[in-house]
């Protein structure tokens, strides 16, 4: 159940308004306000329009109002072209009127210091107050393709292709602008473009939920360096996909140095990029990585019938483009059909008996004299269940050579029920290939990429989304009654208690508040055991001396328990013990860490991996998502650096990867049952050969 | 000094002919024959022509000759356009007559199977007896654009925009054409294009080696499976770095899937790529990633008056720009020269006060309005010593936009003797711009590339460039004399023998092959002691129960004699041991291996990194030719996976890296000094901390 901030009536009066009041309205060439008026004009905007500007009478034929006082109640918009200093007060007029909602170009709100972000604040409760929508400040508007309506101050005719497109949705109006360009361009319909500025009282989740029901967007592109209402976005973006469409999010500010830079532009403070990832990815969002992947996974997902799936084969003319793909594909993952002579008849049957068959396959300059084995081998490839996805790397040279391989190829499509996606990619960039043979193509439902690179590129991002798992059924939360008596830091032995009910795996082991009783606990677990010093301020047992294994026989047990308790006292005065805790010794095994957070913002999630200390260096660890079922837990921790040392390194044995995979589960549903808890630490957990399980060693948690 | 295996008067003859036999020459369209004729005449080829064809009187108005045997002797070069079966006898005949060099497009010899092979050998002995150069077989031919000869059947128009021009050497014929496309479409002038196929005479070596001297050609673009005389062409590619020329090369093959492929078509098995590559780098040859690559390098290395070095800095309009900037270059490690309000004036002065200095540098919209600071924020730019290279990426959006941004960009360069790279990047692909626009800054040596991304990519991989030191002093080779009388597996203990007194640092030891001698050694070095089993079969002691460690008195290393030889005995009867290495026990410390060896191709190569089952599967090691100095070893160890345990780890010391370096340059040294070694294999070597140096633990060398 998606529930919006702002309802799609709302948001109408501001995409689809019936009547436009532009305050700052201009006949001054370049001022915004004139730019405004005459985009409105030229894309022949049929509603009321109001220019208001206190220096004028009329401006292009229409009366003008002295200040937005003057306006009738209940303009659907208004677009605030002015500057900075008069827009708070516009703004208390507008909510006076009840204007629908409001456009804020001007900059220096809330990235200009205290002062502009208190007045953004205060345009933000008065929206809120009055029911209206703000988009900006800070912004360079909207433009909805769709009805004609550009909303913006960048010169704008809406040429609108038709058929399904892509909507635009950017916290950056620069890059709103860019990304409609390099669509349009390519002869790809835009719905709409909102650049969402600095957020006052909508962002791009509000827009992004609007569009779940527009029926003319297919596909959502997204540019987005913050999200400041997470929990809305995901539930919006898992509507896009229940309702079959397709969000693409480019994310600036995913590197440190970007990250520090961010606070200067728009006042958005990226969060953290991989807590964000994990948590955007499992509601079915693809990320790109450039602009130039937006554009060609858009382009993709809009044209193609399906989505590609895994199994991408490949059609090329030479056998070094066929080298550059098998070399391209392992360094980004792209998974290629495996098809050979004798496994893959119908292509078997297409081709001249020189060609060997293989992916990428390489019909070598034949083409030219045979054009049908174009469309011969593209339509055994589509044919082929092993098969996701086409991709025909084409030699275009001039155009001779595109008025012999275009035509058969788009012939490969003709009268086809089982429909995927073919993808034509150029390989010589900016041959002579007339306009008309691309247009041909993405009339067919081809899209047309001007390199390969691009075209695998793209292609993996899209596989790599059809393997994630998207099911949301999940196990139940689990939450642990006794947590209640408890805040802040939960010390390992009570952490233990808390946890061990709920079955995480921990060594046998009881506390002991005296050395009589780590005797008896010591003789109850069975010698040889460890002794670890307890008590919520001591975080790092091992550096206090608090830790000390091996105690073979009762004798031991009472040296240590006085060591101990001398050693800590040494490390700092202000610590005193709770006791200690007797545990049984382990068995040796792979040392792995499982921890789990709550954000305040994106809620639980799940992080494991590799311990130790090159475990540190290389971060090989893993974000999971509390919902993920056992299958996704084990591809993703098989996706760690170090997945080999899991499966059977140099002949030993595989490790319990179900085992560690429970834990995992486990944790993220005791995580949901508990929203309390703040953070958990297992580590190091110790994963065993097949079969014989997990061990977490240490355990610590943070709870509210 | 280069010493080519044709000489550049050979090459000309086949590259410029002043006479050319067209052999299966025809006049029926789509004929290779008949193509290459046209093709001739089109781009008005002034020299002599003699079609061949036994059922042919005339063709085009000439006389045709029956067969080759009715040549004059001397022609510069014959095509070779008939079909595989006919090539070897026409090749017997031109040799017989004394013609210059041939082309052979047929394919079906060396990739063809064993038939094919053998006469591919043959042809290759008659051409190499008669000083013929021979180009294919399998290939597309050449075009020299400089003099307009167009010895290929794809149908060309030399059509040369002039200037330094890129020279295209490749083996795959389709690449050639397609980069030669590329490249043309971007006003980019081309030199000369080669393909040369299955090489049965001569390779791509030869042709680089015959531009060093070219006049036209300043940047050498090429692709190559596999150099078949790698020392002629690390030579080559010194010669062109000498003469100022940059080498590109694609190299189709790095992975194992790639590497089974070759096969199947050119003949060519791709060798060890990481070998070659560290080979070819040290040889200052830059390597491209994709064909996009290849063509974005060479637009920059050939328009721009010098190649970029680190540093760069970027000119945007926008701050999502800045964060996604910052983002791919710390991806793809491009480095940004550190900018500052503080630290940059001239910077400071060019800029509006509400415009922080910063590099990225987001200009915002401003300049639409006040165009003069493109130009003196660049100006400022390239007058900053820390600045090596200026990316303008720039919204192009129309052509309006266009003509305000582009003019003030180019006025930067504007009488400016400092000359470093400037570089034009669109953020909008696709964007409406005049193509006279794009044809004005290339005039001015900035190149237009259509997308930031790839810019940044070209740049980072030109900036490794400059950041490595091309220098070629080194240390002299380290001949060992008494490595003459050993040969194959040389165990532990002579390896330590000939190795310790050339400087690689071992623990104190003392070989022993009685339990006598083990005491007595053992007393000299000081218990506690290791015992290790040696025997030249034994090759993994510590599988076979052959080390014993901390031995810590005389009855220890009676019962570890006896104990090892009954281990050994047991895990093998065919392994007798030579006796046993008593050493000294060592301290701990970081785990590496050092390691070399000698390519039969491409020489010895020396290879270092971490040890341990981690590094196994993460591969975290580096290949260091044996020719580089200590600031150049040391770079390639920082840039290792787990490089941070190297210079001081969470509080932990930093390493000894000089001392490591030195062992590594070392091993460089000796693998120079003894062609005979074959490998080196030093491992563990432990690392301690910084003035502690590094030992060595084991040695194993082959010999042949």
């Amino acid at each position: 159940m998606l529930t919006l901030r702002l309802t799609p009536a709302q948001i109408d009066r501001l995409i689809r308004p019936t009547s436009v009041a532009v305050v700052g309205a201009s006949d001054k060439p370049g001022a915004l306000g004139a730019t405004l008026l005459s985009n409105l004009d030229r894309n022949g905007f049929a509603g009321r329009i109001y220019p208001i500007n206190p220096n004028r009478a009329t401006l292009g034929g229409r009366d003008c109002l002295k200040s937005v006082a003057d306006l009738p109640d209940g303009v659907d918009c208004a677009v605030l072209a002015i500057p900075r200093a008069f827009v708070l007060d516009a703004v208390r007029g507008l909510a006076e009127r009840k204007v629908g909602a409001a456009v804020i170009y001007s900059a220096g709100f809330a990235e200009g210091g205290e002062a502009g972000l208190a007045e953004q604040q205060e345009i933000g409760r008065i929206a809120t107050a009055a029911g209206m929508v703000i988009e900006g400040p800070n912004c360079l508007g909207c433009v909805n393709y769709v009805d004609k309506v550009p909303l913006t101050f960048v010169e704008t005719l809406c040429r609108q292709p038709g058929g399904p497109a892509v909507g635009v949705i950017s916290q950056s109006g620069a890059m709103a602008a860019v990304l409609a360009t390099m669509l349009l361009a390519r002869d790809i319909p835009v719905s709409y473009t909102v650049s969402t500025g600095n957020e006052a009282a909508s962002g791009v989740e509000d827009y992004v939920g609007w569009l779940v029901d527009d029926p003319h967007t297919k596909v959502v592109a997204m540019i987005v360096e913050q999200f400041r209402q997470p929990q809305a976005f995901l539930a919006a973006a898992r509507a896009l996909r229940r309702a079959g469409k397709l969000v693409i999010l480019l994310h600036p500010g995913t590197s440190s140095a970007a990250r520090e830079s961010a606070a200067t532009h728009t006042g958005a403070m990226a969060g953290d990029h991989q807590l964000m990832r994990a948590m955007v990815e499992r509601a079915g969002v693809v990320f790109a990585e450039t602009l130039e992947e937006l554009g060609d996974i858009s382009e993709i997902a809009l044209r193609c019938p399906t989505l590609p799936t895994a199994g991408t084969a490949v059609l090329g003319e030479s056998g070094a483009f066929k080298a550059l793909t098998l070399d391209l594909a392992e360094q980004i993952g792209l998974p290629l059909a495996a098809l050979g002579d004798a496994d893959s008849p119908l292509l078997r049957a297409a081709l001249p008996d020189f060609v060997p068959v293989s992916n990428p396959l390489d019909i070598t300059a034949q083409g030219l004299s045979q054009p049908a084995i174009y469309t011969h081998t593209i339509a055994a490839l589509l044919d082929d269940e092993r098969v996701g996805c086409v991709v025909a790397g084409i030699i275009q040279s001039d155009p001779v050579t595109c008025a012999i391989k275009f035509p058969p190829i788009m012939a490969a499509l003709e009268g086809r029920a089982l429909a995927k996606p073919v993808i034509f990619a150029g390989l010589d960039e900016g041959a002579d290939v007339p306009p008309e043979r691309i247009a041909a193509l993405r009339a067919a439902g081809i899209p047309w990429l001007p390199t390969t690179e691009r075209a695998f590129r793209a292609v993996a991002r899209l596989t790599a989304l059809s393997r994630r798992d998207q099911s949301d059924q999940c196990l139940p939360p689990v939450p642990i009654a006794a947590l209640a008596s408890h805040h802040d830091v939960i010390p390992e032995y009570l952490a233990k208690l808390l946890l061990a009910p709920h079955a995480v795996p921990f060594p046998k082991g009881q506390f002991a508040a005296t050395a009589d009783a780590a005797v008896a606990a010591a003789e109850v677990i069975g010698y040889p055991v460890a002794m670890k010093a307890q008590a919520a301020e001591l975080g790092h047992k091992s550096d206090a001396g608090g830790v000390i294994l091996k105690l073979a026989d009762a004798a031991a047990v009472r040296a240590a328990f006085d060591r101990i308790h001398a050693n800590v006292a040494a490390y700092s005065a202000r610590i005193r013990l709770d006791g200690v805790l007797i545990e049984a010794m382990g068995r040796m095994g792979v040392e792995m860490i499982v921890g789990a957070k709550n954000d305040p913002q994106w809620g639980p999630v799940v992080l494991a991996g590799f311990g130790g200390v090159t475990a540190e260096i290389l971060h090989d660890v893993c974000l999971i998502t509390p919902d993920m079922g056992e299958a996704q837990v084990i591809a993703a921790l098989l996706g760690l650096k170090q997945a080999p040392l899991l499966t059977g390194w140099r002949g030993s044995a595989p490790l319990d990867l179900p085992a560690l995979a429970a834990l995992i589960i486990r944790i993220g549903q005791i995580m949901r049952g508990n929203p309390a808890i703040r953070e958990i630490d297992l580590n190091p957990v110790i994963l065993h050969p097949a079969g014989e399980g997990v061990v977490a060693l240490d355990a610590l948690m943070l709870v509210d």
